[in-house]
């Protein structure tokens, strides 16, 4: 009796087919670098059957985890040419059911691409705040939030069809660069909006649009000679992403059982002082208890993720990646995340947020760190975000009688551990971002003040990045809340009664600081003294800092008065920089400048020099 | 008649012989490790006559400048034993005058003496305001400044006699080793207690005593196992320096021509982006007009402070240098002169005054910096001060309720850049230095700051520095002058009312500090998990911060509770340290403390854990 029932139920489990619901990466392609790849299938006990595959495709390897709902099948690709082919999954010798691949052809030049680097001006959106292009996809019905535009905190119903709607307005501003916040599903209750909490890495959050939206962004831009930069999160997703509800492994997110909070101290990453505990709880902790933390230690974690950006950067033709909370991620799996996708793309950039206030610290974790030598470590990321001298613009254009450590000089000394950092070229420069306060709100849509400080971030070494709304004054308290600093851009919803998007609808203060904006970036795309030049600069004097940019053809002369009376100072302490020039033409006014003796700057004024 | 003339003054020119008026080094050593010695002679047109030298020795070169007061003589002391040789200086043939040199005998083990080190505590004296222990010495009839102690700027008659005689107060305070700010002669008209700008630097002031004073000084210490700690100024002299009113060349000194301030920026120096002329300004700069700026890029002058430096070392018998303004000095002058020492005594020791506010700055100067190879630069400099740790220390004890960055985490981030340091146990440590707001009046003789303070600088990795008169209460406000912060020691004077070298002569509040740092630094001595042992510390939490120093056979834990409530923590939180130990005994109480479970400690108090 006891064995016939036991018969009985392995006849009908052996009935119950598998469902694949999920393959991940969903297709690849031909003739990448790395001829490995894992494909992830999911499906109610996936992993009790044999796969196999068609079209004398070699299987490397099967991995199974705890959960029988997953198997990773490991294919070698080196040998095979563009093709569909068919994973068979066997139940003893039957085939229970089958999954067709493809391998696709890449696009010429892909693994060459390249991506954004200090020629570039990058511009920071929040989609959903940005410009609602399709009012159709503001809600999904599968989706947990719906878009409220009074209500600070939810949707908007801002897209990627309000993106694309308005490159142009981007391109009159002198944008070369757009790095979207996360685009991906978002399924969170609240908050959704800001993309940080994902639910699906392989699709585009529909109320932004569809995948094929987001390549026709990409597409568009690529017309108009821009790049597009993914905000890619690879130290957590959400806590409604379908993964986490049915976790491959119990190691798959860092458990203490369950959420713990990071208590965010990313100096234990290399303090030889720090206590185990604490290191493991910066980076294992979670950064909210709606972001399970990854475990880029378990190797299939890791594998999924790098190949999902790569996924990406092949799929929607990628100009770069800024990823978030990059120095909160499992150091060493971090570093293989990293270098596996620069292996695959030599000159794709990757620029990653080390929100630090100490240059060697930041310096750390750029690619071929000497800093980071000292611990034999390195990152691989080639780029990183200048947080100090984000710090001294908090403060510095409210400096107008400095002392030994105010005012411009808090500017010049930003600049003096240069050396610490292996690619200067490649650091991002911002007043803001979507995390800090807006720069316009510090300074109280002070026009001056905004001028310094976009002339300082267009003209030193590094590459520009602009917050959106920014360039139209938009200000935003961090200390009311997010929400504050993310506002909607006036104009970006049908029946905005200001559109700041088209010069008619701008008011004057708008256009002031629109033409300035634009006319400064304009004139750096095509200065390549600015883009890859060296630098020299003068200690501040009166609040008065100069510097020059210079390279074998060309020089430029920046002089930055931020003391609120004009100063007049003799040019011949700059014999070294000014040589036999004569004079310089003021990129601003277009006016003539002479060198010969005396400079006469207003207070709290540019001078953007080139010198003839 | 003309010839007859020219004739006449020739022959009269020929009877005037040049006096020697200095040989400097007096005289030498037999067997150094570098065997040329470079003999100044300074007279009366000496770069006339012909130098030559008896018993065989082999003079190398002979170097005249522009002065024709001086010559520079180099031999090679190779197969030289201990003796004494003569000079002869011909006017074409005829000897002219002479000039005996002695090559002494060496201490034994001289090359391989030791010096201070992380199992040292140092104690800071200006001797003009610690002891006069000889009123006969007070004024000089041929020294400018006279000794007035009502006059807070003026000299006060402490002296070498006065540091003899309270050895033994030194003792039993802890004490190991002294560095007593420049003792040698300085002629300056006023200010001249400090000792900063020197006028002969191989003569001691007589308003300290003789050198042999300093010898004795010197063997009194070596008699109690205290190391002479000399304050040696390679970047500049006095403008009452005999050599500077009779220059042996143009750019003996940087010249503008003359005087030229300083721009203090030390970051020029390793800045890649920083102007020629900001640099030279900084390192050529003088510090001030009294003090004329050396040109350690003139070789004269590098040898002339080398040798200055090594004969003081084996004449005085010294056991460490501290360099002032060591960051202003020639960067690769100052290298070679301190490569130059250590060459000679490759265990000596030499801290420089590398007054920055970044981790990486500082390290910047260690010797077989990481950060500075960067540049391929090396100081060769074995300790720095570390300025942030003082920085932290200026304010954190006030800061109660700490926020992100304040209270206890102040402290710890200091140490979360150790890694750039080669060598975080030879780095100076110091609540206060001559220079500097004295602790005990930035704290109002908060006696229970006091304690924090000291507890760390007598426990974390480094050398503890203690500054003279804080051990029992000494204040000092800056913003005063620098004779606030330089008081006289209080019984160091005949007829002092209150005499702190005495415990019968303390106040309960003098003897109440003395009694904590006594007790702390005497049992610090013995302490060689604190001298070398590693460190882990724990995040502060509520502002209270746990570290632990250890070896393999010991382990030290220590509490800091910097907030104003008593604290009770959970211990199992720093298991990776505890281990299995059960309790601690408190070096400061006696009394034994439980960790199987919690620790109580009192507001604004400190626990010192041998753990047992």
């Amino acid at each position: 009796m006891k064995k016939l029932f036991s018969l009985l139920l392995l006849l009908a489990g052996s009935f119950v087919f598998a469902q694949i619901q999920k393959v991940e990466p969903p297709f690849w392609w031909a003739g990448m670098h790395n001829p490995e790849l894992q494909i992830m299938f999911y499906g109610k006990d996936i992993a009790k059957y044999q796969p196999s595959v068609s079209n004398n495709v070699v299987i490397k390897n099967v991995v199974k985890t705890q959960n029988s709902n997953y198997v990773f099948v490991t294919i070698d690709t080196k040998n095979i040419s563009v093709s569909d082919f068919t994973f068979s999954f066997k139940d003893k010798k039957k085939t229970a059911f089958t999954q067709k691949y493809s391998l696709k052809q890449r696009k010429e030049d892909s693994a060459t691409r390249k991506s954004f680097d200090s020629s570039d001006m990058m511009y920071l959106i929040m989609p959903d705040r940005f410009a609602n292009g399709n009012t159709a996809n503001d809600n999904d019905k599968n989706l947990k939030e719906k878009a409220d535009r009074n209500i600070p905190d939810a949707r908007h119903g801002g897209d990627i069809e309000g993106i694309i709607r308005n490159l142009d307005y981007l391109q009159e501003l002198g944008v070369t660069a757009i790095w979207n916040t996360p685009l991906c599903e978002d399924d969170d209750k609240q908050h959704s909006y800001h993309g940080y909490a994902q639910s699906d890495v392989y699709r585009i959050d529909p109320r932004y649009g569809t995948n094929e939206d987001y390549l026709r962004l990409s597409a568009e831009m690529k017309k108009r000679d821009m790049k597009l930069v993914m905000d890619y999160v690879t130290n957590h997703w959400g806590a409604e992403h379908w993964m986490y509800k049915d976790l491959p492994a119990y190691d798959w997110i860092h458990q203490f059982p369950g959420y713990s909070q990071s208590n965010y101290r990313m100096t234990t990453q290399f303090d030889p002082n720090a206590s185990k505990i604490d290191t493991k709880q910066c980076m294992d902790g979670w950064f909210v208890p709606s972001m399970p933390d990854l475990n880029q230690s378990n190797p299939l974690v890791l594998n999924y993720i790098t190949q999902n950006a790569i996924w990406w950067i092949e799929y929607a033709d990628l100009g770069g990646f800024r990823v978030d909370t990059y120095s909160y991620n499992d150091k060493e799996g971090i570093a293989k995340w990293t270098k596996a996708i620069t292996d695959e793309y030599p000159y794709f950039n990757i620029v990653g947020e080390v929100w630090m206030h100490d240059q060697a610290q930041m310096a750390y974790w750029q690619k071929d760190s000497k800093v980071a030598a000292i611990q034999n470590y390195n990152s691989y990321l080639p780029s990183v975000m200048d947080f100090t001298l984000h710090d001294a613009m908090g403060s510095v254009f409210n400096e107008n009688n400095p002392s030994w450590n105010d005012g411009m000089i808090k500017v010049y000394d930003n600049f003096t551990n240069d050396f610490l950092y292996p690619d200067v070229n490649n650091l991002l420069l911002f007043a803001e971002n979507h995390d800090t306060g807006r720069f316009n709100e510090i300074y109280k849509n002070d026009f001056k003040k905004y001028q310094m400080a976009m002339t300082l971030v267009a003209t030193v070494r590094g590459i520009p990045q602009l917050y959106y709304g920014s360039e139209i004054g938009m200000a935003g308290d961090k200390s009311k809340g997010d929400a504050h600093i993310r506002q909607d851009f006036p104009g970006g919803w049908a029946g905005d009664k200001n559109n700041a998007f088209t010069k008619a609808g701008r008011t004057a203060e708008q256009a002031q600081f629109f033409d300035f904006t634009s006319k400064l970036f304009k004139w750096r795309k095509g200065a390549e003294v600015i883009h890859t030049g060296k630098t020299t600069h003068y200690l501040p004097d009166n609040n008065v800092y100069v510097y020059f940019r210079y390279n074998d053809k060309e020089t430029v002369m920046v002089v930055i008065n931020n003391s609120n009376e004009a100063r007049t100072f003799k040019t011949n302490r700059f014999a070294e920089n000014i040589k036999s020039h004569k004079s310089g033409k003021d990129v601003l006014t277009g006016k003539s400048v002479g060198l010969e003796s005396e400079i006469n700057i207003e207070a709290k004024s540019v001078l953007i020099l080139e010198l003839k």
